[in-house]
């Protein structure tokens, strides 16, 4: 146990303590951005939050700009995680969409994810805008995916992939809108309650020719 | 026939007039607050798109909050039209629910109606957030009515009204973000394949004991 009580930190430890002053900063910006807006949050608020300075955020994370940046890109990561954890999983195309929305949901509830619905995309500055735009593509691109793969192999009703990743996207990204970080229904509760009834009208067997 | 081949236009005739000045006023403002945003639009733009002047804007609407105020509530005024149509229908909670999402899908894809879920509501002056959030509270409620009166009835499956609610209503604004209006597909064939999607999720006969 010699090295935990020296007095000097090993490479490792510095490592951990400068990504735990990171994420703190990251945290606290982007729960101001959420609750007031990122045009009306003021650095010198989020240092004062942490009781820092500005400089010292700078340091750590750079400017305004490139933290907002940081947020969605946490935000959107992950969704990617969720699409990845997603496609390992056995079962049918049903199974693992079932699977990502309840995940993609649980996201949209999280102080990144909601960061993602709640900041306009105009907010980026325009040399950021395009790494933005291409992750989320990427998501996009995924959800349909999953999607079609379901439809292939019968398990989703043969509906149009694309308005049906609209419609399951749209629903779950409004909680970013609705949802109180500070209410008392359990986040998990939420997104499988709103998950199944979205992938009730997506089941093949509940689609009954109309009459 | 004489009144209209006449020089001098009757009252009616001013009033239609004027009635038609600011929709055309209306319409050009709110298309380019959806393109641009609400703060990147200014009244000069608007003006010159229409070939008048700022001042003659000013006269028949008065200045860009006011006129942003207009543009909401008009896209909020279909959305209690919708409602109270609904109300009117024979049948189930059910059909009357599902006529109502037809309607405010269609909503959702038109230019005031594209505003609401597009244009942040800080944007709104302190003085017009109250009015504003009222009729959005009455919608909200409107819905969750329909909801439960087909809960009541049998016709909706005894879900959470609340989730359900909120659930609907994303899938449906989500529409305001990523439909083009220079699509091809019929803004009726949108709403009702996605109505038909959520509607399926919600049908009582659907949903069998899990298992």
């Amino acid at each position: 146990m010699t090295s935990t009580s020296s007095p000097f930190r090993t490479a490792e430890q510095k490592l951990e303590d400068r990504a735990a002053k990171r994420n703190a900063v990251l945290r606290a910006a982007v729960q101001m951005f959420n609750a007031r807006g990122f045009h009306a949050t003021s650095l010198d608020d989020v240092a004062a939050s942490l009781g820092i300075s500005k400089p010292t955020i700078y340091h750590y994370l750079g400017n305004k700009d490139q933290i907002l940046l940081e947020c969605l890109k946490l935000g959107l990561q992950q969704l990617l995680e969720a699409v990845a954890q997603a496609r390992t999983l056995p079962g049918s195309g049903f199974d693992r969409l079932v699977r990502f929305l309840e995940c993609y949901a649980e996201v949209m509830m999280d102080d990144f994810g909601r960061c993602v619905i709640r900041t306009p995309q105009e907010s980026l500055t325009p040399q950021s805008l395009p790494e933005y735009r291409d992750i989320k593509r990427k998501i996009d691109a995924a959800m349909r995916e999953l999607i079609e793969e379901g439809i292939a192999d019968g398990s989703i009703a043969a509906l149009d992939s694309r308005l049906l990743s609209f419609t399951l996207a749209g629903a779950l990204n409004w909680t970013a809108r609705w949802h109180n970080p500070d209410g008392e229904q359990d986040v998990g509760e939420i997104a499988s309650t709103m998950v199944d009834i979205l992938a009730n009208g997506f089941t093949p067997a509940n689609r009954p020719p109309p009459g």
